[in-house]
């Protein structure tokens, strides 16, 4: 949710990424923020919507998990 | 859902938002859409996703609304 | 759910609606209710399934709310 | 949803019907529509609720579809 | 479900009933289908969509069971 | 959700609570607020679990909301 | 749901509980409701949320039943 | 959910099942675990996932539910 | 649904499958359950639990639809 | 979902897009990825959200479905 | 879920907690955990409810993890 | 989801797992697949269904993690 006390005149939009990692779930939630960054300012909040990953020999190859990303749309 | 009778060959997109009324929910759903508007054209109908607020001193500060949105992607 | 404490023997029937105001969400149920009185005596609670609307001109048109209305089945 | 342009003062009910086909969905969708036209005018539209089947000799011998219908309550 | 096997060309409404017992939720779903039938024929299945109850001094006064029941719309 | 800028440090407890009104949803939803800040302190959010009420002569006799209110456990 | 004819001005607080019974679903939830009686007034109702057990030698050794229960906060 | 104290090294597995019984849920439950037990071993927990039924002249003639049964993979 | 008519005394297993088509939701079932037909006798059901597909040059290369399949436990 | 083993090192975004068509829930899907190409390259997925549609003289008019639409994020 | 085996005479509550942790999902479930044992004895089991976070400079500032804790209710 | 680009005649079948760790969710993730990966080949995706885990002394002793896997069927 985005923050209610100090931005109570915003309105914000929700993205849908997903993002992957080989190492961690946090590691995929860091790596789609890292790429929408580089189009998006203002991201204030993600929920985690899913978690999935690939198998490759019978371990993770990587894990991918689906946000949602509000941030605020600018005046 | 978009108006299946008239605008039968449309492709419609949806957008997430949330808005904020200190007033009521149906003021949060409106400064949502006024803002969206100024950038989006063509918005057709909302649905309500959630429903929130903040709090403050034992009382509602804002309510939060969260909208999916539907408009028509234009030819 | 039916007021359990005095209506304990009654079996309900449960009907689904939608009812539209441009005013409110509130004017949007009592709108679907007085309708449906025309033909269904006894109805005894509601429950808010769905709240979406239409938009004109990027503001709200009507509100739609779809409920789920139980009545008591006549012995 | 029922076309909220028009019809903006209408009251909708929905109605809950399983449809079956041996050919296709979209026919189990048209055959139960078919069967609730008889007794009800003004069915306005549907959505899909739950796509099942039969299934003899390892071959799908029906295919059953859960639809949720509205129409207008007439004045 | 329907019975798909011999049934394989009917339409199926599906109804909404809360019945309820002070016995047991066996008790509820019987009470509610014994109540349907004198006016519903060829009720073929139910589905019981929540199990709730009230509770006077500490202890279960009635169990209340909100069921789907399918029925065959009769040629 | 938390306003996660200014109170990274704190845990949340959240409690559920069903407040009602004759007069509209945000007074249901304000009711319950002001009955729980007579114990609970820090209020902080609300979420809008469901939407119900209770019919009486064919027209809303009480809008009765459910809340799941976040507060700050003290250090 | 709270009886909204009788008790339109309470507020409610709904707790989460887990019963259990090795004889019934119906004993796990009256165990239940027992045990929180010892400490709660004035429970009015409850909601089967799961209905789960536990299995020793290939048969039922408990039903373990997960209910929202709402009582009255008293003025 | 397994037993987490004193099973923690195992890995479960979950198998989902439907019972019936023409006597009670707890009934049809029980003919689901005992047919399984006949191939599964170490069967530990199950989770109710739907309970439905079969009606014959307006009352219940099976009860049917689909569990979650989780057992230990053996090493 | 099991067909509960003829098959009351049995217990059935739920299989989940994916099968894919280029041609259309119905193949994507159909090559499902061809498949698994190899090695399962008595399929008697299906539902479908999701429908999703991939994407080439901009449309769609195959169906891909997730299926619970259920058969009976023989004696 | 993406295609897990190719592209592991991309992050993708999610489009949600409403689709119709008069003949088929495929053809749906078809229009509403037709028109997306014309502005989105490198479309990956879809998941069907919803399927639903409008009904003149008791009979579909036209299938609406619901798409979650993945594409790569380019770098 | 609690266990099921050394408890079975045992009630539980559930409490729904939000913890808050600058480094990992793990560490925000531990958080919550720290605080709450300080006034809550045997806690025994916890179910992840939804996994939240805050973003600042385009980067996670905190996970935030909405928890579901079970402890025994002591005789 | 599997993998559509490559195996798009391949039919999938979907298994469900509980793993555990004392460590991580990442942890209990792997310890599923190592044990499945025994006497399953072909898998290839998995997701995350339910994060729990048990608590002793107030601390988290293992997390468990319920997924479903897909393996490919082999010709």
């Amino acid at each position: 949710m985005p923050d209610t006390t100090e931005m109570k005149d915003h309105v914000y939009k929700i993205l849908e990424l997903v993002g992957s990692s080989e190492e961690s779930i946090e590691g995929a939630i860091q790596n789609a923020l890292i790429r929408a960054a580089k189009t998006i300012r203002d991201m204030k909040w993600f929920e985690v919507v899913q978690t999935r990953g690939h198998i490759e020999n019978g371990s993770v190859r990587h894990y991918q998990v689906t946000l949602r990303v509000g941030f605020t749309l600018e005046e």
